[in-house]
């Protein structure tokens, strides 16, 4: 059965991806695609959304632009890994389509409350304002969305600081209200998506397709790779965001653990940080809710799910 | 000159009140009346909203639900103060309209952009839920806000503990973000209502107009003197949120100061407290910004400009 | 009756004012001096403490160097108000004894552990690292003491933020020890000793006693005076730590109102905020334990109280 | 080269047995042992102390009881994993020495001024406390400490919560204290103790000893193994304490490895979580500086390392 997606990104070179993958691969369905402040500034990855669509040939889902800046926090981008249009390295072409003037969370809401129960599948690879929005302003969404799958946050590793990953720390509290709310949700993790490398084997492979897709990807890894080496020390950049989809695509690619799982938000040297529960046995106070992606399974398998359709 | 103002409440003895004076005064227009749960749950202040607009003769001015609960944090009620009702004392008539199917947040938003700049003035007196969720759906209402005249929080004086005031510390996420938004802000605290004393004398003087909405008055405050004075001892219930309604019908009946005021998100003994900066002189790196009000004048004053048109 | 106390500081000119009232006044006794780092470092304060004995004739009463650091935080020092050295204006002269070997803390406990129980009273003017390590390491020092009366805090008043003193700001845990301690505490706070200003008549009165300790006195508040203006807009600066001392003399030059008091120590805007529950009935669930000095009375009497043995 | 350390423990089960390890290995001395509450109260865990030195035949050896509580939180026990004692199960003889008057914090102070430069290893096994104030007390102990090897903590890894251990969480300003200092630190965590299980094959070589010590050391691992089961699961009980002081006799017993190494003290998910910085390679604004011993290798020859002077 296709799923069908809510796709809310920060593009960003592996929000790109994700994107690519999504609108690529049969077993997935692209019902909206939404922007929030992350990478760059709001303005910059809403054209970037749009640019990607035009290069992906994406036509007749709407696009909305969310967020720009955090509930409570200041705003806070990552030029030293995206650039300061937060998706440095191609030439970008013009958008061919405008976005929809419902804007991002209202976007969020009609999707949801306009499909079946348990039918979209919520796919943030960015900050969680606006799902945490979303909630918020209509709760009546939270029961009707399938599941949340998400990249962001880490079992026992940060990159935004030792133990806090970018996506969450940025908007802590959007992402204390998006885990602790009762939808099903899975958190795909630094943990498992620094093994999605995008290895010399893997971008060899993507080369090779030779579509405009396919080279507009090895245009994105190869600053996503430079900047992940200078800023990070990373051999081949680990590509982050399309590692939810390939999960919604195939769920056997990732092994999941059930756990406690909560966002800090008040800790001095923990702010953000994604708290899993993993004591075993499981104190009788721990409620086990969440489910933390904890191992990539053979990354050949999730990459090669990448080029059905955009090959 | 007219001001047209939302009033987003939590019904609640003293919104009532609020609503009755914002209605029956000359010199201020109802555009909107959002609610918000925080006195009692939603569906409760809402119906109370409902059926105080029936009392006051209120017809023509939009409704609309809002949040059922703080952005972050759990939610909590005021039983002790209002009854499990959010309004326990009068015989409440069922409502005679319905509420606006937008929902509080949109209907905020919408009244703002369609009103022109500078016109329209949030009048919140519970729990800032909604005005920062129409705040960062849709940052374009900032500057087109004249004035965020609220009801809560406190200079030196709190209520739900030492520091804090029920409005702010349930919930202190989105009280930061509407005091630290660009619009001009102007804090009704506890310093000030807890002079808004609903004397003998002036209940005295309500019962004399003996027109519907004053016998309802009188009801609200025989129930709320007597849980004031069971639970805090007041010996005359102080009559928090119309204070804040006649200071946008007539800025001389309260004193204003200008100063760094901000909501405190971390602290163990002051989580919520609002903090004003009053150093005189004041330091260079504080920008005074928000208004607190800080003294009310004659009392008497702002009590007779309660009954012009309900009267 | 005599009381015998040991004076706490990090002299500091009001600390060098205190010391000399302390020494001058009949109806109290120094049982001991100690210092903590503070206003200036640890070597610069107690070499202050020296100096300042020598000019007010000191002798027979051990003094011993404390902390040179807070507990858990990092250091600070005053030098806007004090100047790098801690006590800058006047020529120092060279001490002429040395500082007990046993240092602070073991000067502290030994020195109550050989009184009677209820005979000491300490009377910390400066950070509580020292008063609170005495109180861990020999906890029999807390019931034997007879009271703390303290200069810190503030009851609604800052200096070092709008909610914070620095004396308590520097070593919150240290302040949260002491204040939350078994024994009587009185807290003299910025709400108190910014009453206790050093007008010009004042220091002409000094000036015409015309003593060494006198003239000291008067280069102290020429210098302090001066820093006052300019830092925080004093026309007449506030000499704090000596109300502490002028309080054991003769309490009625206070009035004092039983209150809890806490410390703050997780706040982002509060951290190190003297909390004091002053809600009216107290809420069932508050303890009154500690007492604030509240209101100073005619400061007049406690500056005559200065001069009886110095002159 | 025997290595003479100062053991601060709270025995404890695996406390008593970290001391027998320490009296009966030639390869390390014991200058003294100091008591801090912890598994159970002062006086509890003190004249456990007592009563295992006449197990092992201790003499010579100065023993002090030292702080009863933590510097600022409240104080908590373990009697799920300890009993109410802090060593039930064996029955315990009658002390045949008594304790230091000067009290552990001051004792250890003695101890390491009177020892050369680089000669003492503090080896705590419970809460930081009294290292804590003897650091603030002497600082002078610092420098002249040759290492601090504490058994506490965990990498990725709590018992008392979800990322917090007993000893750390309970004192944490404490420990923030001790893992800030300038001193050598290892830090033998969870993650490493977790895998130090008493085994059946352990306890039966234990047995074989035959002597009365390790008939005592039987009859500990019952109840500890008990009620580790019985509490956390375990089908074999980790024993903690002991591998801080194999650590000592050879270090070659654990790999350890240097990354930046701090407590939180704010955290509500995360109070008292030991925080390494792993990231590789290690971002710039990192000191790597205290020692996170991190994985264990055979246990077999720690364990074995045990039996030296003890049989
Ligand atoms: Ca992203
Ligand atoms: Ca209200
Ligand atoms: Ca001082
Ligand atoms: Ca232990």
């Amino acid at each position: 059965m296709t799923r069908r997606i809510i796709l809310d990104c920060d593009p960003g070179h592996d929000d790109a991806i994700a994107m690519l993958l999504a609108h690529g691969n049969p077993d997935v369905e692209l019902a909206a695609v939404t922007t929030v402040a992350g990478n760059a500034g709001i303005e910059a990855v809403t054209r970037n959304a749009l640019a990607v669509a035009r290069i992906a040939g994406i036509t007749g889902v709407p696009f909305a632009a969310g967020a720009g800046r955090p509930l409570v926090r200041s705003v806070e981008y990552a030029p030293d890994i995206h650039g300061d249009s937060g998706l440095d390295g191609p030439v970008l072409p013009e958008p061919t389509f405008d976005v929809d003037p419902r804007g991002a969370v209202q976007l969020i809401i009609d999707t949801v409350m306009a499909s079946e129960p348990g039918e979209i599948t919520l796919v943030p690879t960015g900050a969680l304002t606006n799902i945490a929005l979303a909630a918020r302003i209509e709760p009546r969404i939270v029961p009707r969305v399938r599941e949340v799958v998400l990249m962001g946050g880490g079992v026992h590793v940060g990159n935004w600081n030792a133990t806090s990953e970018f996506n969450i720390v940025i908007d802590p509290e959007a992402a204390h209200i998006v885990f602790n709310e009762s939808w099903p949700l899975t958190m795909v993790g630094l943990d498992v998506t620094h093994q999605a490398l995008a290895t010399a084997e893997v971008r060899e492979r993507i080369a090779a397709v030779g579509t405009r897709p396919a080279v507009f990807v090895g245009e994105l890894l190869d600053f996503f790779g430079a900047t992940y080496l200078a800023s990070q020390g990373f051999a081949s950049p680990p590509v982050h965001d399309p590692v939810a989809v390939a999960y919604v695509i195939d769920p056997s690619v990732l092994e999941v653990v059930k756990a406690p799982l909560d966002v800090e938000l008040a800790g001095t040297l923990t702010l953000g940080m994604t708290v899993a529960d993993l004591r075993r046995p499981a104190p009788r106070t721990a409620r086990p809710r969440c489910r933390c992606a904890s191992t990539s399974v053979a990354s050949g398998i999730s990459w090669s799910t990448r080029s059905h359709r955009s090959a």
